[in-house]
């Protein structure tokens, strides 16, 4: 019974968490609206500074929000009963949204700065923002052929995991890096009789718009990266587990035994092999967590 | 022998990426060096933009460099025979290092404002900046009350080692991210003719320069993050480890054994509990696994 209980304060901790990142993260798709509605030229497509607003409002949107929401998708409990390809297919949707939104943002400013003849990638933000959309594509990409699609042999899911996983973090804490850098830029830019230095209104909302992708990152780094708040083994999995091996650190081998259901029979017909791969397993799951 | 021929790939894995973050690190370094002294005023204390400069060199040097070394200071396999109790010695005196550096170079900054009647703290970068330099003085003062004195109890350390571990890494991700804005504020403040948009040589070395801080990062923390990296648990763990239990994610046990080395007999005098107790430091550990 206190076990429950413990259980189940976990859970409410982990809902509390998840409602304050979705809160922060909406807050600040609502302020990116703002600054572009009531303090710039709102948005359109003609090559005017409001083709440049969609920048921060689709990176905000889909390339910080979507992206964080997708990090953490594993890890809703109510997600559990599902099968782990049905949430592999959100985690890689919710991914591509983020990409191609991230894409388009960049089209944006692209043809804004051609429309007025400012030159292209000279900032140390587009330096580091065009890597990481670059970086994000390669890591959706592998992750769709490794871990979505039936080839890859479980000996290299296994390998790339900790790496798909650390890659997936580090790129998104690397895109809130440029956001800031980004509205750096544009306050400096943008904001002249009063100066970005007089701290006019725009000044301030955009500081905490700043403030608040810090708070959104840090929260979805938590999350990310409690173990024990990770989707559980599948069952079978749990039956072979070894005793004395705590049930943490399994999603690998669940990824595997969902995944390759054909090859289940085989890879565990000897108990005692099977006994072996579960600590091989385990010990890979361990690593992948960031 | 395979096992030890795999466990020295390993070895020579970790050497080649700690010799590749002390590289990139100290480059780092000198590339900041190479900023103040070819392209700006050099370094003085008197009120004009070189006692500005003091701000970067000191952030790179202390708040990024010395910071990312103290992360990955228990990391270092030649510590391992070392006491713990020295390790942390060394891990709270590189901290505390670059908390002085940070405090150091934020005062360099407010005297050439003050001096120049620039206004303070309106800029993103200062918010965050700010904010990171208290979180991380008081996750400095936590850790040497909580880990360093003998005062605090086992449940308590246990309880906070995950916070601790996810609190540094954050803080120094939020480090980095803000030296990136500060570059970028620099740069567009102090290029005119040719401007930052014109990418002048010193825009060209300072971006690289900022590349160099997101590489060193990423390098930190993919170290910092590996579970098969942790030093070792302390031997007297080790025998009383639960058979199947992995040997990662005892961090927070040995630091206990350590450092209450008084409870030790008490604490471990019944077999089964000692089995249950090392079950849970094993999770706890697990957790603190960022």
């Amino acid at each position: 019974a206190a076990h429950g209980a413990r259980k189940m304060e976990d859970y409410g901790r982990f809902l509390a968490l998840l409602a304050s990142s979705l809160l922060v993260g909406f807050v600040s798709v609502i302020l990116s609206l703002v600054w572009v509605f009531h303090y710039r030229e709102g948005l359109s497509w003609d090559g005017s500074p409001a083709e440049f607003n969609w920048h921060p409002v689709l990176i905000i949107t889909g390339f910080v929000f979507i992206q964080g929401i997708a990090i953490i998708v594993y890890r809703l409990p109510w997600t559990w009963k599902c099968s782990k390809l049905l949430m592999k297919f959100i985690h890689a949707g919710l991914n591509t949204i983020a990409m191609i939104l991230a894409i388009v943002s960049m089209v944006a400013v692209f043809d804004f700065h051609n429309a007025k003849n400012i030159p292209n990638m000279y900032s140390l933000h587009s330096w580091i923002g065009l890597t990481a959309v670059i970086v994000y594509s390669l890591q959706l990409f592998l992750g769709f052929a490794v871990f979505l699609l039936p080839f890859a042999p479980v000996r290299l899911r296994v390998a790339l995991m900790p790496i798909h996983v650390y890659s997936g973090l580090t790129i998104f804490a690397t895109v809130i890096a440029t956001a800031l850098m980004g509205i750096t830029e544009k306050l400096i830019f943008a904001l002249k009789k009063p100066e970005y230095s007089a701290s006019p209104p725009e000044a301030t909302l955009v500081n905490c718009l700043g403030l608040l992708l810090v708070i959104f990152g840090s929260l979805i780094l938590w999350m990310a990266s409690r173990p024990h708040w990770k989707r559980p083994p599948a069952e079978n999995a749990k039956i072979l587990r070894p005793i004395g091996a705590t049930p943490e650190g399994t999603e690998v081998e669940s990824t595997m035994t969902n995944s390759s259901n054909a090859d289940k029979s085989d890879l565990r017909s000897n108990t005692e092999a099977a006994r072996k791969q579960n600590i091989k397993f385990d010990e890979a799951g361990q690593r992948s967590t960031m």
